[in-house]
């Protein structure tokens, strides 16, 4: 086998995904490793480099990887290539991702947010969506997770942090949130706020909801689901003008396909804002791994 | 007198005012003439141009401007340089605004939306604000104007549009607007909007509210127009990172001295939003020339 060959990487709180990639877009392999976040980051690099040693010599590759590129769970210091999460990942504090990798392998390695790599790797996955500069998608489980490219760029904040748009005020109705706001999307259309929502209707669960036939309930949670997202994406369509909007996480697998309609006749209404395409992540975990090389393969050539 | 010169123009709907620069923001002279905006453009063309001359010559300056630069009133096509304005310049529809200066001056010429040229008038005539690079003004009068610059760009929407972020959602009550939308910004905090809040109080006007010492209903004026924009805000905050945000217009002129500390407030209980600095607008009429001017002297170096 010819050609280079590139690393992503998929950190997350519980798991580690590991995924060999050549030029293209298609995974030639893949390991699954725990993540142990609460033992010390080098447990686990040292469970990542045999992983990745495999991976490539299991492939007919006997060198290094061409480049390692990584999504983690955030917060993320992309500049330094430092982990800065004590939520999901307390046994690595200021672990140095990225360090650690050039100096075992000496090839370019790069560190962003999983959410990026994410959004990176639906784009890079989708021929049609190979040339899009401005995206923005919305992730939808635990938490309301986001993220955006920008004119080919991801979008970051002051010092480079990564914009949590999932908490976007959306309604007036009160529902604190740890994010200090009121009605924020997070806090009315998150996993937790649709199981809460659930309860009130008399069902044990959100799934128990969408296993019955269409009805009532069902009705409800999804057309309030819709209303919110709808009303964030009103904001996020007309100020960053994104061409395409991904819905990725369990909670949009569930209810975007009942959805769609309303949130797309919803922005379709709005007069000032600019037509976009909205659909389904396609390729749920892949995605951050086929991300993650993107990053260093030359796929996502944008900083 | 020596050095290089620059004309700044800020065209509206019933104005045209015309500035002359040197190559700091204080400005040496203006002229202000009718637009007369249902006339054809090539009238106002022709006052405007000996206007410059006189400008140009009054100030010992023999030759012609270094460069001229042009805010209007949108929507315009910056790439091209023309007014697309039926809604406030119905005379001038396509009217080639660049070429035509640049034909008879010989010099760069530069179109802008006038909101941008407001944005740009604004931090260049403020010695602390030079070197900001995201900035956000929002002008409240008869509408709710928008100006963003983004990593030292003015943000464009897809095909160079104009964001009109005036529009956003920031309530569930039912206030049907132009934009398409129900409950946005401008439909609640605009001059109109708060004109008519006024008289449900049993007002004549919101200039009678503001004419009379505090009381119960300017109150209540100031806290719902506070929490609309806090709203706005929180939104555009989280997505843009802007270091600073201006209030201008008439409208902001008389409520933000009230609305000021809700709104920080209101900011600074968001978890994930950068930190941002709130101030009023202070050139008024004038920002609009400065920021013109500023766009092709050097000072606002940046697309």
């Amino acid at each position: 086998m010819s050609g280079k060959h590139y690393i992503g990487i998929d950190i997350g709180g519980s798991k580690i995904a590991i995924g060999l990639f050549g030029k293209d877009p298609g995974m030639l392999g893949k390991v699954v490793l725990p993540t142990c976040a609460t033992e010390p980051f080098g447990h686990a690099f040292a469970r990542m480099v045999p992983a990745i040693d495999r991976l490539c010599t299991g492939h007919g590759l006997g060198g290094m990887p061409d480049g390692i590129g990584i999504g983690c769970t955030g917060p993320v210091d992309v500049r330094r290539g430092l982990v800065r999460n004590p939520y999901t990942l307390p046994g690595w504090p200021d672990a140095p991702l990225v360090e650690a990798f050039a100096s075992r392998y000496g090839c370019p390695v790069r560190l962003e947010n999983d959410a990026d790599t994410a959004l990176i790797g639906e784009l890079v996955s989708r021929e049609e969506c190979r040339k899009v500069k401005n995206a923005l998608m919305l992730t939808f489980g635990t938490g309301v997770g986001s993220a955006v490219l920008r004119s080919g760029a991801i979008l970051r904040g002051e010092d480079f942090s990564h914009p949590e748009l999932g908490h976007l005020l959306v309604s007036e109705a009160v529902s604190s949130c740890y994010c200090g706001g009121s009605g924020c999307l997070e806090s009315l259309a998150s996993g937790p706020a649709l199981h809460e929502a659930a309860r009130e209707l008399g069902f044990a669960s959100l799934d128990e909801v969408f296993a019955r036939p269409s009805g009532e309930a069902r009705s409800r949670l999804v057309g309030a689901w819709a209303l919110h997202v709808t009303r964030a994406l009103w904001a996020l369509v007309a100020t960053l003008s994104p061409e395409v909007v991904l819905f990725g996480g369990g909670v949009a697998d569930c209810l975007y396909p009942h959805a769609k309609d309303i949130i797309t006749q919803g922005l379709s209404s709005g007069v000032f804002l600019p037509p976009t395409r909205v659909k389904k992540a396609m390729h749920g975990n892949d995605a951050g791994m086929v991300g993650a090389a993107a990053l260093v393969s030359g796929l996502f050539p944008f900083s």
